[in-house]
C-alpha cells in the first residue's frame, strides 16, 4: 500500500482574477479519481485578489501602540487587526482569532512572493468555497473527481517550526474517527479523532517545500472517496473546549 | 518529483526485548538509501519493555484527588504523574509536561493494542537513541542508510484532531529553515523554520492509519540525506518561548 506525493509542474504565476481551478486542471493532465490536491493559500489569496497594498492603509492610533510594544510594522499590525476578531496573545508576535476563526499569528498574513514590496496577502474568506470551486471547475474541465484542500503553514505552541494545515476542504474528510483509545483515562470521544486532512496537507508541504513555486500537489493512494466531505471549520477546536486561548 | 508513502507489511507483534531493528530489517527488504523510516512509538515502547502494569500501581492521594476531579482511571492518572515533570492543565484531561520534555495529553500513555487490558505503554525513555539504535541496526543488517523517527499522535491546542508527530530523530533534520518569511512582523526568526520532521510523521500516519497494524512506513524520495541529523528535541519550544504553557 502505497501513497503518492506529486508536484503539479509548471503552474503559471497567479495573478488576481485568474481561475486556479481551470490552471491547475490545465497544468495537472493525468489526474484520477480519488486525488487530493493540496493548494498552497497563498496561490489561492492571490487569485481571488484577497491583497492589500501597505502604501494605502491607514494606521489607527491602536495599531501604533500595538506596533510600538512588540515591536512590528505598523502598517502590518493594522492589516492583522482589520483581518482578526480577537487578540489572543500579543507577545513577540501578534496571535489572533481570525475573521474565519483560525488560531495563527499576524492572521495568516504574509508579504513574501508577492511581486511587490508593499503588497500582503490575506487569507481567504470562505477556503471551504474556495476548494469547493477549485472541485467543480477541475471536475468540469478534466472530468475527474478530485478533492481538494486549501492549506497554509501555522506554528505551534509548545513545539517549534511551522507546519502545513487544511484551512479548507472540498471532498475529503477534515477528521476521522478511531475511537476506542485512551478512553480509559475519562478523555471526551473527541480525543479519539485524528486530523486526517491536517495530516494530508502537511505531506504535500514535504513536495511544496523540495523547489521553488510548486504551489499545487497531488497527493493519490488515500482512498476517502467514500468518505463525507469535511469542512476546514471541523479542524477549528470551538472555543469552550480550548485550554489554551 | 515524487515522495512517496510506503506501508512496511508483515510486521511480526512486537514482544519486549525484541530488536525492532532487525525486525523491520527483515520485514522491509528494499530500504534505500535515504529512505525515512517512521516507526509508532508504541512497538518501540514494547520492544524496549516501557509497560506498566496497573494492577501493580500503588496510588498516592494526590492521583486519587486528580482522578476524581477529571474524572479518570486513578491508577492511570498515577501513571501519568510519574511520567510527568509538571502539569500544564488539569481540566477534562491532563496535559503534562513529560520527563523528556514533551508538553501533550496523559504523558503520552496509551492503553490500546497491548494485549492485556491492564497493561499501559509508556513513551521512550529517549527517544533520539531509540531512533539511532533502529538506524544503526538496520544500516548494519541491510547495508543500508536509512533515517528513522520514532512518531506519536499528539493533539493541539486550538485544533481538534490528533496529528502525529516527531519524537525521536535519526538521520533527518527536526526543522529546516526557509528564512525571508513574516520578517516584516519583527516576529523572531525561529518563525520562519519548518517542522519537517512533524511533517514526516504526520505524512506516514496517511499509511499506518488506512490499515491496522502498520507500525513503520517508508517515506521515499524526501533527499535530506545531505542534511545534518536533528533531534526530536529539537522540536520542543523552550519554555522562555513557549506563550501557552
Amino acid at each position: 500500500m502505497t501513497i503518492a506525493l506529486e508536484a503539479v509542474e509548471g503552474m503559471p504565476e497567479v495573478r488576481p482574477g485568474d481561475d486556479l481551478g481551470a490552471l491547475v486542471a490545465s497544468s495537472a493532465p493525468r489526474l484520477q479519481q480519488g486525488d487530493v490536491l493540496v493548494v498552497a493559500q497563498k496561490v489561492v489569496s492571490k487569485a481571488e485578489g484577497r491583497l492589500r497594498d501597505l502604501t494605502t492603509v491607514a494606521v489607527s492610533r491602536r495599531a501604533h501602540r500595538l506596533a510600538a510594544s512588540l515591536p512590528a510594522d505598523p502598517r502590518m499590525v493594522q492589516v492583522v487587526l482589520d483581518e482578526s476578531v480577537r487578540i489572543v496573545r500579543q507577545e513577540r508576535v501578534l496571535i489572533v482569532e481570525t475573521r474565519q476563526g483560525f488560531i495563527c499569528a499576524n492572521a495568516g498574513i504574509d508579504r513574501s512572493n508577492l511581486g511587490g514590496d508593499d503588497v500582503v496577502s490575506l487569507l481567504p474568506l470562505d477556503c471551504d468555497r474556495s476548494a469547493r470551486q477549485m472541485q467543480e471547475t477541475i471536475a468540469a474541465m478534466a472530468g475527474t473527481e478530485v478533492a481538494v484542500i486549501i492549506s497554509d503553514t501555522f506554528g505551534r505552541p509548545w513545539r517549534l517550526g511551522l507546519i502545513n494545515v487544511a484551512l479548507g476542504v472540498a471532498g475529503v474528510p477534515a477528521l476521522i474517527d478511531h475511537r476506542g483509545h485512551n478512553d480509559d483515562f475519562g478523555a471526551p470521544l473527541r480525543a479519539t479523532l485524528v486530523a486526517i486532512a491536517d495530516e494530508i496537507a502537511a505531506a504535500a508541504r514535504l513536495v511544496m517545500g523540495k523547489t521553488r513555486r510548486v504551489p499545487v500537489v497531488i497527493v493519490r493512494g488515500l482512498d476517502t472517496s467514500a468518505s463525507r466531505s469535511g469542512s476546514g471549520r471541523d479542524l477549528i477546536r470551538r472555543r469552550e473546549l480550548d485550554l489554551f486561548r
